[in-house]
């Protein structure tokens, strides 16, 4: 679906809920509905049809570039700017908005009534069209790529430190095509890796020890998510079972995943293999999370998340048991939610790799 | 200085106004009073001395190691969960936090004031202490290196595109020790360097082209930023009067920072060489801005902003000329303000360098 499209849809869900127009700010939302990329910008969507783009002087080229069909407004204070060209009842974003903001906002207009629109363009850039799945699906390859290279070249030695690996994958990411990583990735071996979200640091790969990688690349905007943990040199019979625990867990969130399923179902469905095992409380976290211009993004896949699955959400599934002091596992795919089998798009073997 | 004496400053700011505690909810500024780098966390600031950080279990074992002397609250929703433990009049950074999340510090507290404590905590990292200023340091001789490095090569020859060009410089710092980009590099050549904030593309460098690079590294969660203009090949007579006038105006700026100066001041004392020369209209942005824990923070120097110079503040001086559809030359330096001249932290040559 084109950018036009998007702003359609927006234009339906605000036109059912009263509102003449709204203030998109948050930058992501107005990329998604426009294309735009610069660092300042907000479009304001009118249900007259008449939408207009904000930034500054800087882009006003780029602009123009990548947003040719929208009306351009450029002037430095985007939002308020945007909300004097507003009348009647306007929708503002206010999990964006600060309250500053809104205060400048108010201060701004006379005779509009500013309303929360609440998540709504979250909640339509949770459904990915054929354009955000194609660039899923090579962010994804990219990342798939940089693993296998490194494996292969013998990078993912003893010997060498947490730091060292993490800044060749970024490298090879980079090499490969990202526009940048998705996230700061996470090297942990050792002791290291029943930490979450451990920072890479100066600890030394050794043989025997757990090595959890999760890392991902930005494609045109989009962010792929992965995790993998391999085992260097031999492997004792705690980490087998701790992995074929984990790989059974995630393949049970795998298979939850279908339209109209409740993420909680989902989250329980990968959960319960855990917590049948003894491990429900080294599983700390929820299971996953939607994927897409964010790293993070709904759906939450989590006991306390709310909703249900549709076609064309892009998850992730990541359950992992951390074993505080020992080490931990870690199994992470990004995918789509489809009417039959969900896509998988990280497709590295989840196989135990011993390196 | 050290985290508590950085938290002690802050005390002492909301002492004087009358106030129990502040909230910190800006993840920066959290990280500035407390060296916390998890991605969730807050901090709530007590006049007597009672401060608590609270983050979420993924960082309860990071926390620890990263503030010790903090007492450590693990709750998911770490800003309301820290209200709670609030009485009186309590600050709260009404530019960061948004109107949703007002109400919910609203619903979650009661018997408590929150008043908007504006910019406290940005106010204070304006001035760099020791230890930031030795991480600038080294953050700025990263990206020196870099240049250097790829220009020695002949990584920046004809018939390469901005796009390789970014992405060699990039992974270059990456190298080097930087754990990331300070930003999205700008490689732009040709017509697109009179583009202020291009963004890399598949425009091939040519023999006879301008050639600016815009970039910087991160060490230690310090960003430096550096923009210098070559030229390929055989320079023309109007590049070398363009790059000369944006060097002397870049050199006035520089004379110009000193502690008590009005930033309105800085800006003119650069702009005027430009204005003088007929190129006022093709300097369409501001002369600099501070940089530290983030790449743009105060204070800003422009001819909008207002306050002085203090000893201690990490600022850039960064004119430009841009001449649409042939080219620009933009010159950028991050400097120290001091007591006599400032410092300057990039050290790679102003001179124009033809490749």
């Amino acid at each position: 679906m084109d950018h036009a499209g998007r702003r359609d849809r927006l234009r339906a869900a605000i036109g059912g809920r009263g509102m003449d127009a709204v203030l998109v700010t948050d930058l992501v939302n107005v990329r998604y509905l426009t294309g735009f990329t610069g660092s300042n910008g907000a479009l304001l969507v009118r249900a007259d049809g008449a939408d207009v783009l904000g930034t500054d002087g800087r882009y006003t080229t780029q602009a123009g570039a990548q947003v040719p069909d929208v009306e351009l407004l450029v002037d430095r204070a985007t939002a308020t700017a945007l909300a004097r060209l507003a009348t009647g009842r306007v929708g503002y974003e206010s999990h964006v908005v600060t309250v500053d903001g809104l205060r400048g906002l108010e201060q701004a207009t006379s005779g509009v009534e500013l309303v929360s629109v609440q998540r709504a363009v979250e909640e339509l850039r949770a459904v990915k069209d054929d354009d955000e799945v194609d660039a899923l699906r090579r962010a994804c390859a990219v990342a798939d790529r940089a693993l296998a290279e490194l494996a292969v070249e013998g990078a993912l030695r003893p010997g060498r430190t947490e730091r060292e690996v993490g800044r060749e994958l970024d490298a090879r990411m980079l090499a490969l095509g990202a526009e940048a990583v998705s996230f700061e990735t996470i090297v942990a071996t050792g002791a290291n890796s029943a930490i979450p979200h451990h920072r890479p640091d100066g600890t030394e790969l050794r043989g025997g020890d757990l090595l959890k990688l999760d890392f991902g690349a930005t494609v045109d905007g989009y962010h792929s998510d992965m995790t993998r943990t391999l085992v260097l040199g031999h492997v004792a019979d705690w980490q087998t079972e701790v992995y074929e625990l984990v790989q059974a867990a995630q393949a049970a969130g795998r298979a939850a995943l279908g339209v109209g399923v409740e993420v909680t179902a989902v989250d329980a469905a990968s959960r319960d293999v855990i917590t049948a095992a003894g491990h429900g409380e080294h599983f700390t976290h929820g299971l996953g999370h939607g994927v897409g211009l964010e790293i993070h993004e709904a759906p939450g896949i989590s006991a306390l998340g709310a909703g249900t699955l549709a076609a064309g959400m892009a998850v992730t599934v990541e359950p992992g048991v951390y074993l505080p002091g020992h080490g931990g596992v870690r199994i992470e795919d990004t995918l789509i939610v489809t009417d039959g089998e969900p896509e998988l798009l990280t497709l590295t073997s989840k196989e135990l790799l011993v390196l």
